[in-house]
């Protein structure tokens, strides 16, 4: 199998879960948070970066990279890894939910969807059997099933029907996948905010057998207790021998709440498009450092930080920096975030492997302002 | 002194000089290509960048740094060094540049030069006195005399009054600094494109005895010839033991011309703002990666480079960036164009050392296309 999932430890107090992920392009720890780099680049990072932050898997784009620069040219340039100069884990995502949040007039057909591209209105179509090509010319080492992320809310008979056809896509792309030895192609589970098809929706996936199985369809909206509560009844379906990814998730209590609740992979562009708008985590909570009272404060963004940033950059600076729209604001924003969420899982993973990550979500909470 | 210039040697070929400039953040060996940190940062790059490309001091902007943090902030921030994180040496300009190319509703008074903001309208007043003290404050190794740069093309009475003003405003920026135990204060020459009043402006501020000398008022939109008539009678009324600083010339032929007609230091914006825009430097000339020509073009920029992006990336990787307005990109174009700039110049250096500059110059000009 292209990618495997090692449960190392079951941490007694939660039961969530510490493992290793093994791809043909390298191992990675898990739980772990995945910089999304949709245009095969994480924005405002080198690789070398994203390696000295621990990153070892990021996240690309199956629609953003057909619409540009194309897949044939990634594959003529020898594949992702190469082309983006990335030789660790990669993941792409199948442009369903691209297709679905970015797209205009689109139309959704048993054959796939008939949609407008968000950059030139140039009509365009996806398939599950044309994702799953664009993606094994891409060359990620993990690849996504092409489903449907129903809107939220969203009716009964709706969310029905459309999960039971991201069940018949899913297929669909497995019999489509060509490059099985090298590329591990992982299951959607939708269902809406509806338990019974939510557990519906992982029976008939679990039935296909994926090397790996993700959560789509949350974070779309909802209350995050309600996605809380789909995680609950839905984690528990999935087989305990396979990396669980919950897709589009980036805020550090919605982390740890995930994990408590069985998820190994979570990715988000939160974390960096928050930076480049001036917002950064800190263990006390996020801080906008926009704002003028740090114009004179010469600490750093969190002290209780060692990254790059925090050992040799204040806030006053920082903030000049962004007030003035510069690139090196950016990407210091963005180093330290992605440090902050990468570090933290660390962190997450070191309570499951000691059994005490009931007492690490208690004080994560206390010390927030 | 704070500040020294150390002769090494004299071309053979060219009387161009190879040389030392000694500062209390380091030495650097010259010529040399200063990049510009207008606001305390090179755009787009890390202070660990530039030392790999070998960048021994950068320059920064007076009146940019009034604008914004203030320059209060970077003193109490404990200086430009600490509020940027760079070690090594600092130049700044004197705002004068600035005042004349960016400023709205400017007047010029014997007293200084009344203003408006680009920014916001706002009404400043910058003097010879207010730009030494903002200097003193910002606490580069070098700093620059207050001057007119006269507009091109200008007539001979305008610029000859104006020159002496600078002259005369020149003497005040020596009567107000505060710091030369650790800042060196260096004039500028104007005189427009008129050989009596380049050297009689040189005489003048000759008279002063600055630890060193910029040219100013050139590449201000006369043709190359002129510019280079301009350095072949100004140098010669230099002091041979100090520095030689020929301010916003950064194209690389100028670079050659200029080392050759006597010249240690230049600065300017242009490789940094072309990279951005996606136009960078060859051995062949300057290449336009954003052309449709190289999306499946997977060599180098410049085959001939040693670059951290010529050894990793390919034309048709950073034309994708730049096409997406990608942070990154601007990253590697602006990496490649500072690295090209000063490994020229060490090749230059190394050409004076060998006394073959000539030559390297005709081989320079004969592989252009």
């Amino acid at each position: 199998m292209a990618v495997t999932y090692e449960l190392v430890k079951t941490c007694k107090q939660t039961g969530a879960r510490a493992g290793i992920i093994h791809t043909p392009n390298g191992s990675f720890e898990t739980p772990m948070f995945m910089p999304v780099g949709t245009l095969a680049t994480v924005k405002a990072m080198s690789p070398e970066e994203l390696k000295e932050i621990g990153a070892g898997i990021i996240l690309s784009n199956t629609y953003h990279l057909f619409l540009r620069p194309g897949h044939d040219i990634v594959k003529e340039a020898g594949g992702l890894h190469k082309f983006m100069n990335w030789d660790q884990a990669i993941l792409t995502d199948s442009g369903g939910f691209q297709v679905f949040s970015l797209s205009n007039l689109r139309k959704i057909k048993e054959e796939g969807v008939e949609f407008r591209s968000h950059l030139n209105g140039e009509k365009l179509f996806l398939s599950p059997e044309k994702a799953t090509e664009i993606q094994n010319a891409l060359g990620a080492d993990i690849i996504m099933a092409f489903d449907e992320c129903p809107p939220y809310p969203a009716d009964y008979e709706y969310v029905k029907d459309s999960l039971e056809r991201t069940t018949r896509w899913a297929k669909r792309c497995l019999d489509a996948h060509r490059n099985t030895d090298k590329q591990a192609l992982f299951g959607i589970v939708q269902g809406g905010m509806y338990k019974d098809l939510r557990i519906e929706s992982a029976k008939q996936l679990v039935d296909l057998d994926f090397p790996g199985y993700a959560i789509g369809g949350l974070s779309v909206g909802e209350e995050a207790d309600i996605m809380y509560e789909v995680l609950e009844y839905t984690t528990p379906e999935l087989p305990k021998d396979k990396a669980r990814y919950l897709m589009g998730v980036g805020a550090p209590e919605n982390l740890v709440e995930g994990v408590i609740r069985g998820i190994d992979m979570f990715d988000c562009v939160l974390p960096t498009r928050i930076a480049r708008n001036g917002t950064v985590f800190t263990s006390k909570g996020k801080l906008v450092i926009r704002n003028a009272q740090y114009a004179r404060d010469f600490q750093p963004i969190d002290s209780d930080c060692a990254c790059y940033v925090c050992r040799n950059y204040t806030r006053a600076y920082i903030r000049h920096l962004i007030k003035c729209n510069e690139i090196f604001g950016m990407r210091l924003t963005t180093y330290h975030n992605l440090y902050y969420l990468i570090n933290m899982m660390k962190q997450v993973r070191q309570a499951i492997l000691e059994d005490r990550l009931g007492d690490f979500q208690k004080h994560f909470y206390a010390i927030r302002q």
